[in-house]
């Protein structure tokens, strides 16, 4: 449906002039038509149909690319390309777990990101367990020598993703703390809110003069299985064999694209999203989703004609092993004309919330977008908008206004760095409100004049 | 709560005669007690967690017998034993797959019980697609020489798993026909109805004269992965590696526990589960639940003082992978006096009908029971009961009534035979209407002296 009215979109821009279309960025005509977008799930089906997980400085992620920039040239965005740049590069190995004794059985276990080797013969040493990372914190230095350290956590699914960040120092900062603590390795429930035996990988470094362990992430159900037997009484031991290596420096690349606006005088609005996946899935949730959607609603408003700022896309390359497609961008473009950063690195479930960080005397823009968007069910009523981790490093380089479209995080951790980020997750109807609200959100700030400029930081 | 109440008519019965207790088996008095249990649930918890996967013919399964025996005897049942019995077994190897082209990516199979061997070097081959099991059988002998072929299915969750038989075909014999056709290997998508990355096992024999080939089910997510990509068009290759061997007879066991009846002339009631479970998972759903579920049946009994008949507990070894303790078990017990067999075999979640198989006569048996179990949510408006896999050789040797207590099957077959078949699948509050059906059923049968001897089949 959305593929013949964007064919007809085509052949009236042939006709009249782009200004005409200028003044036909109605915001409520753009969400009905949004409303009915195919386009987003479109890009989340081709990237993980025919690539798949595309982790970051593999050949995987550079077949990404390619696909993109062709796919982004054949939707008639302008000045389609990739930025290369280069990162350090962590792959993973082997990795099976087992426990060896009292109760012998096998687990599921996955390598986080930056996690040193066991080598091949593994390593077998008895589980020290604790119920938080706190607990692990408040033992003596040394006190876990020749042992693998254990932590569990009490992670509950949260609207807003809070309890990612109430939880997710297991994974950042434990692998430290256990190394300081002497233990040989580090094992974690993972950080996520599924009951399947799909363990949740995920980028983590050791501290400055911290010597790196092996730090791997058991299923929830492995980890609720090993709590079970440890509170039998006796003592249990684990072999864990992760053979992860660093490959070094490789090449990750940004996928630019844009829809030029009528006056390059205005600062631009960037739209963001990742292209990189971790290797364990195809990655629909985290991120084709994100790229689908924001693409999608710049295709709607260049459907609609010439808007009065540009707009551009940024599908960053290497988020999840440490951001480097947020920093390359922010190195490349700290001097360019940016108004507005925005991401979409959150599922592809509703838009719940809108937040603004947006200058003095753009209230008049914020009411326009809320009013825009209550036929959508998104309130506006949250704390300052802050951005996402593409748009981090351009956002504090060139002191950008942030309008952030928070998505309902509810089920996102049951997906998160498993293997299980798989398209059938999608669900496209409400893929298509977030395109509705994305849609919604650019018409009226891509054309609008006022100034975005925000107060410089003291 | 279960425990001290269980001490208490520990201490009466040393009060007071077994007689006293015989007519304190009033059905809706037992069943009260039963939706109190714990017993159901701390079997399960104890399988999955003291022993885990437990195949059959390997040593986890022998360290299960010795878990149950343990376990039985402690529980207070009478003649507590192992019967062994030998069976050809066979063994999971490696197993990887991964599309080498045109959209290159790894994708999660599991071998299926008895399929061949690729070899450590793997077969790289075309895929030849087919949507159903009937649409690879309409091709010519040989036609599919050279090519792995697919066959997908669309199964849907059933409340009485009915769905499992029309589709299980893919499993059961769609080997053979692969082989027939000249296929130099077979993947199926898993026969389940969930949306994880998970793979679903099972067993199939390749059919007389037909050449063993090497046969693979991917997960669903998988599948639909693959079958997008064959719809994009192209020629589409996977590289499977899966390396299972033969390792020949080897020991399992049936282990078997009674509550004795105060007269052995009555023939007894046979209940029945299965201990050995696939080696992907610790069985929970699959079956420790049913092992669970009829024990604590019969405990309730016991604790309310001897029955009339004797109740004997089954719990059949190496069934997954053969039926082999079910056929070992009628081999051993032909001329014992059986009356009625029943089995557990189909998760934890609720009883919702009770059919019969008893002779005429018996009606008011069937009365009693239907009206007994009405409290619990349960229909009587069934088919026949036909018993389960483990009770199935033994039915037929000695012409035995059979009742069949059948579960709600509906998200059964998001778990069957994956690694996803864990503790925290279990729901205790329908776990215990399960052992609260079973109690009821057990106080009326096994206190009753109608006659329950099938006709003579003709
Ligand atoms: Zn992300
Ligand atoms: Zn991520
Ligand atoms: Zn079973
Ligand atoms: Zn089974």
């Amino acid at each position: 449906m959305i593929k013949s009215s964007t064919l007809l979109a085509g052949a009236s821009a042939l006709l009249f002039s782009t200004a005409a279309f200028a003044n036909s960025h109605d915001p409520a005509a753009i969400q009905t038509k949004a409303l009915q977008d195919s386009l987003a799930y479109e890009i989340t089906e081709g990237l993980t149909t025919e690539v798949g997980p595309r982790q970051a400085g593999t050949e995987a992620e550079a077949r990404a690319r390619d696909w993109s920039v062709a796919k982004l040239k054949s939707l008639g965005f302008q000045n389609v390309r990739n930025e290369p740049f280069m990162m350090p590069t962590w792959v993973r190995g082997a990795e099976t777990a087992e426990v060896t004794g009292p109760y012998p059985q096998k687990m599921h276990v996955t390598a986080l990101g930056n996690s040193a080797s066991t080598g091949a013969a593994g390593i077998e040493a008895e589980v020290a367990y604790f119920d938080s990372l706190a607990a692990m914190q408040a033992v003596p230095d040394g006190s876990l020598a020749g042992k693998i350290a254990f932590v569990t956590h009490d992670m509950h699914r949260t609207q807003d993703g809070s309890s990612y960040g109430a939880y997710g120092p297991v994974r950042w900062i434990g692998p430290s703390v256990a190394s300081k603590k002497g233990a040989v390795a580090y094992v974690i429930k993972s950080i996520g809110t599924d009951h399947h035996r799909n363990p949740h990988t995920g980028n983590m470094n050791f501290a400055e003069g911290v010597k790196p362990i092996p730090a791997g992430a058991l299923s929830l159900p492995d980890a609720d299985n090993l709590e079970r037997m440890i509170k039998l009484g006796k003592p249990v031991t684990l072999k864990l064999v992760m053979t992860p290596q660093n490959i070094g420096q490789q090449e990750s690349g940004n996928v630019i694209a844009e829809v030029t606006g009528s006056d390059s005088s205005k600062g631009m609005i960037l739209i963001a999203c990742h292209l990189d996946s971790w290797d364990l899935a195809p990655g629909a949730f985290d991120d084709a989703a994100g790229c689908g959607i924001v693409t999608a609603a710049a295709k709607h408003i260049m459907d609609h004609g010439q808007p009065l700022r540009t707009i551009r896309i940024l599908w960053a390359g290497a988020e999840e092993v440490g951001l480097w497609g947020g920093k390359a961008y922010a190195k490349a473009h700290t001097g360019s004309n940016h108004a507005i950063a925005m991401e979409s690195d959150f599922g592809a479930d509703s838009v719940w919330r809108v937040e603004f960080n947006l200058p003095d005397g753009a209230e008049n823009i914020e009411k326009q977008i809320a009013q825009a968007l209550l036929p959508l069910g998104v309130s506006a009523n949250g704390p300052p908008a802050t951005g996402g981790a593409d748009v981090r490093d351009i956002i504090a380089s060139n002191n950008l206004a942030v309008i952030d479209l928070q998505q309902d995080g509810t089920r996102y951790f049951d997906l998160h760095h498993t293997p299980d980020d798989t398209l059938d997750k999608i669900d496209p109807k409400q893929m298509r409100q977030n395109v509705a609200a994305w849609s919604t959100v650019l018409s009226i700030i891509a054309n609008s004049d006022a100034d975005f400029t925000m107060p410089a930081k003291e």
